[in-house]
């Protein structure tokens, strides 16, 4: 069994994450050699998890007292009730700080349950085992939590580092085509932040990829968190540095707002249609040379995406887009921050525009 | 004007703690000095700061947009709704990361708008103005946040150190003498933790300071910021050295707790009261010699208080006392966690004792 294990440094904690197969199987050797033991478990189980894994997971979870809530994973579950539901369960069991809850799950469960433990009793253990794709390349490593609220996605949360992160791959076989696009599209968000070298065997490699073979899906996912890992321990608060991870996220983020955040749309889809801007504005603007451009919308068309923004949205909806856009939590004025490419490995994260020329924009690519 | 500047250091920010007369007359001076400057503040005013105090900062605080909001402390109101009120104003007047929040009042005030500042868009600005000396020497150093819920006090909030905190000893002049005390007992229990030659500056002033006599309350305030700086800074999350700065804590929160957080004893009234538990149980255990004992019983005795155990609880609530005490978020086990002191500078925190002890011990201090 060939285990990579990451080991993340932030100011605020020191964790591991471990990418691997038949991990869940062997949960207990790993907490033993991370000297994780606790008393008391919550296991937050994101209903979309296989029954099978399930079951796996409560068999070889050792622990004095474990509890278990499965929670409905969903725009709207993202919320304070859900977070007093699980709190709930926490306090009636007389749960402390030492105590740790788990994300057995996707992205959503684990922003829920991580904001769950950041703010109980000011902090308590963390353990998040992903179960999607995307939740493995991105939301978990981070420390990124949150809910939403009337005003908006994400905007109530906090930083906080897990104390460990699972990933095995054999769950992933579980999944739709659609849901591991949309982890794909931040693997690939990586490699463009990250090198060339990256990039070349995702274009490579994309179609083993996107069917889960081994070793390629593994390596994909080590390159992508080893990359979100270099970016995080350099800035835990997405003061700066952090920002370039961002790339695609503004047009990807309104869109996901102008639908709704429903099914129509999900997050990766829209990082993909997201980072196709972000790489037409970038040329555009003459940030990015023709070879570099080409090699990139190529590889884009490649990826089996069934989403187009000309089906999506009409001109009409250009204004909605752009008031979304200008919501995002990254702008301090009043332009419109976009995050956008150089080159691999070279990305700007200072380009503020006026609303006038992504209007401008955005009316073209709806015409295309 | 004489101003004392503490410089703290964190793992997760540096900030400075500014202490002296007429600094709310000078707070843009600070900020500018501090290199804080916001294009929007919502100033959260306690409604107990005096009319006089409210209108010098609103004069004194330029900015380009500036929001009020009238905040009425209480145990009840350190709530989520609280918390949800702020951040309505927040939200709709697009407040966003680099924006600031303002506390200006008491420990509850600070502690609901860190709080609130924490979680808004995953962590906003914030600046802290106590008003009260409680606030001055303990809760506004340190970076503990919180509200409390059904299942009890400071149960849910997180560690976020705040950009500034200024403590101006003018405001001080209209606290009641209740207040004082309950600000004199932190920084009691700062000297004690300390070392004894800041008690001796205690035990031979202590008319002057509880006066608020210059330069005597400002050395105190200092003193008692610094110790907490000092632990603050070794351990930002309390996992094991921020511990002596519950000396007593284990008896004055269980005390609280049982009257209900009513006006009947205060926070500070209630330290006061576990101090002199935690020496009475020091000095039974043998922890404590007879002439630090005599020294420090004492000074206790000197404090102007006028609540004593006896008429607050009779023996038949010795079961319930203990049912809190073991409810305290510090214990790990069934056994309860004293923090107790074997000399100035010497607290010894990982005393764990069967309630069958501590009942013994609270049935005698009843009966006294």
């Amino acid at each position: 069994m060939k285990v990579n294990k990451l080991r993340i440094t932030t100011k605020s904690k020191k964790y591991s994450i471990f990418i691997g197969r038949n991990l869940i199987n062997n949960i207990n050797n790993i907490l033993r050699s991370e000297k994780l033991s606790f008393k008391k478990i919550l296991l937050v189980i994101d209903k979309n998890v296989p029954s099978k894994f399930k079951k796996k997971l409560l068999k070889n979870i050792k622990t004095q007292s474990k509890k278990t809530f499965i929670f409905n994973p969903s725009e709207k579950n993202k919320s304070q009730k859900s977070i007093d539901e699980i709190h709930n369960i926490l306090f009636k069991n007389r749960f402390n700080r030492d105590d740790c809850i788990i994300a057995y799950g996707g992205g959503i469960t684990g922003d829920v349950v991580g904001y769950s433990a950041s703010i109980y009793k000011r902090g308590m253990k963390f353990i998040n085992i992903p179960t999607t794709l995307l939740a493995q390349v991105d939301s978990s490593i981070g420390g990124k939590t949150g809910i939403n609220n009337n005003y908006g996605k994400n905007l109530i949360g906090s930083f906080y580092q897990p104390d460990l992160v699972v990933s095995d791959i054999d769950i992933l076989k579980s999944l739709s085509s659609r849901e591991i696009i949309c982890g794909y599209a931040e693997i690939l968000k990586s490699s463009l932040i990250d090198n060339y070298k990256n990039f070349k065997f995702l274009n490579d490699n994309l179609e083993s990829i996107i069917n889960i073979k081994q070793p390629y899906i593994g390596k994909a996912i080590l390159n992508s968190c080893n990359l979100k890992k270099k970016i995080v321990q350099k800035d835990e608060v997405e003061k700066d540095i952090r920002k370039v991870l961002n790339l695609g996220h503004t047009f990807a983020h309104a869109y996901e707002s102008c639908l709704g955040y429903s099914k129509k749309l999900n997050h990766g889809e829209a990082v993909i249609l997201g980072i196709k801007n972000a790489i037409e504005f970038s040329y555009k603007q003459k940030f990015l040379n023709k070879r570099i451009y080409d090699l990139l919308k190529n590889h884009l068309e490649n990826i089996p995406l069934n989403k187009k923004l000309t089906t999506l949205f009409k001109t009409k909806d250009v204004n909605k887009i752009i008031t979304y856009m200008k919501a995002d939590k990254k702008n301090n004025s009043k332009k419109i921050n976009l995050i956008l490419m150089k080159d691999f490995g070279k990305i700007k994260t200072d380009s503020q525009y006026n609303e006038a020329i992504i209007k401008k924009f955005l009316n073209l690519e709806l015409k295309k």
